[in-house]
């Protein structure tokens, strides 16, 4: 299928999962979770407890590192009936202080495509992470240096990707998402009339999934980022 | 002292304690976490180390309530030699939340402020809280429709100023900033030369206090904020 990208002008990037790796972190931190809790409960009632647990406060926390340290305490105390050892709970928030000074790991082809791009297209980084570990993580990154600058939306819903380009003074028709989420990254932005670059990245949030019928059928799909230089520089 | 206003054309309004009561919750919330450790320690002392713990983890979990709740849950256990209670964790979570949920108090003037400006400004929110706290905070207000957009930024010193001006297009000239922080809303703001309205709060975080000789000499200090009209409505 053809996707037209001769009106882009600007081009959003996800960040987590999309030019780095974050979602392993994240199940990596879960693992250790349900080690530090295996004399209460299974591996597999834990992991759907603490999965419940961040979906019921979803809405107070939003997303992030500090939100989901605060679920994985609560959900603690609630699947121990609130046996959990002290020394436990010092534990945890280690496991989210770690993860919040995790090196970042470029995904392959990250800086090929953002050196190719840059100059050429203006480029902003648009996330519903926390907005202090996002600025921390592109720093650490070295691809500060290829951004306008980092947008942090609370959700990417249809409405918030609007008003972003209202403010930014963004024309629709010159707009390009790039991400890993067709939740969050492709089908809100085809449904406001603006472009999608899809990149599957091989762990996806429970959260994120969508059902594949759910897709649009006018975006890009790519295996590996790299692939988008063949469609933009010309 | 004078303060020339007339080229201005976009007016950034800080959101906690200039628009709205924040400070005063948090100092509510401060008092309950130390009547529920006052077994362990003195009320000064609980003051003290709940400070000097947010302080220790002001680069890793930046401004906001869920960093907060974080620095409450470790100082209880630091505080207490991990012998606070799981039920005493149970209600720290539960204080965090209430703070969350918090109805909004406008501050007195506001809203008459607004409306005044309203459709001659530019007007935007500019924070340093949490997005999703400050969104939520808005839309509780009503004063959502005052405002062009909300930006979030992880500190307010004068390249995060430099930086949003930039990529919002906004002359440097043509910005005010409205705050209650000297430290955060006037003094990086007359440093870049846009100008600044100080509107004090009733109580300021000792994080932000600076000693009045700091303070250099043209900004406009204001009682209430509803005094702005008289130097912006003509």
């Amino acid at each position: 299928m053809e996707v037209d990208f001769s009106n882009i002008k600007v081009i959003g990037f996800d960040a987590d999962d999309t030019l780095w790796v974050n979602e392993t972190y994240f199940r990596d931190t879960e693992e250790k979770f349900a080690d530090l809790l295996d004399c209460y409960e299974t591996k597999n009632k834990i992991d759907q407890e603490l999965f419940k647990m961040e979906m019921a406060n979803l809405e107070t926390y939003g997303y992030g590192i500090k939100g989901f340290m605060l679920s994985m305490i609560e959900s603690a105390l609630d699947l121990s009936n609130n046996k959990v050892s002290q020394q436990t709970i010092v534990e945890i928030l280690d496991l989210g202080k770690k993860m919040i000074a995790h090196p970042v790991e470029l995904l392959d082809g990250v800086e090929e495509v953002l050196s190719g791009l840059v100059g050429k297209y203006r480029l902003i980084v648009l996330t519903k992470g926390d907005l202090l570990d996002q600025e921390r993580k592109l720093e650490k990154s070295g691809l500060s240096k290829y951004f306008h600058h980092v947008e942090v939306l609370s959700e990417k819903k249809e409405n918030n990707y609007s008003n972003l380009l209202e403010h930014l003074n963004i024309d629709v028709n010159e707009f390009l998402m790039i991400g890993n989420s067709l939740k969050s990254d492709v089908l809100p932005i085809i449904n406001i009339g603006a472009k999608a670059v899809h990149v599957p990245f091989h762990t996806t949030w429970a959260h994120e999934m969508v059902a594949e019928d759910e897709i649009v059928n006018n975006h890009l799909k790519l295996n590996n980022i790299k692939d988008i230089l063949k469609y933009l520089e010309n």
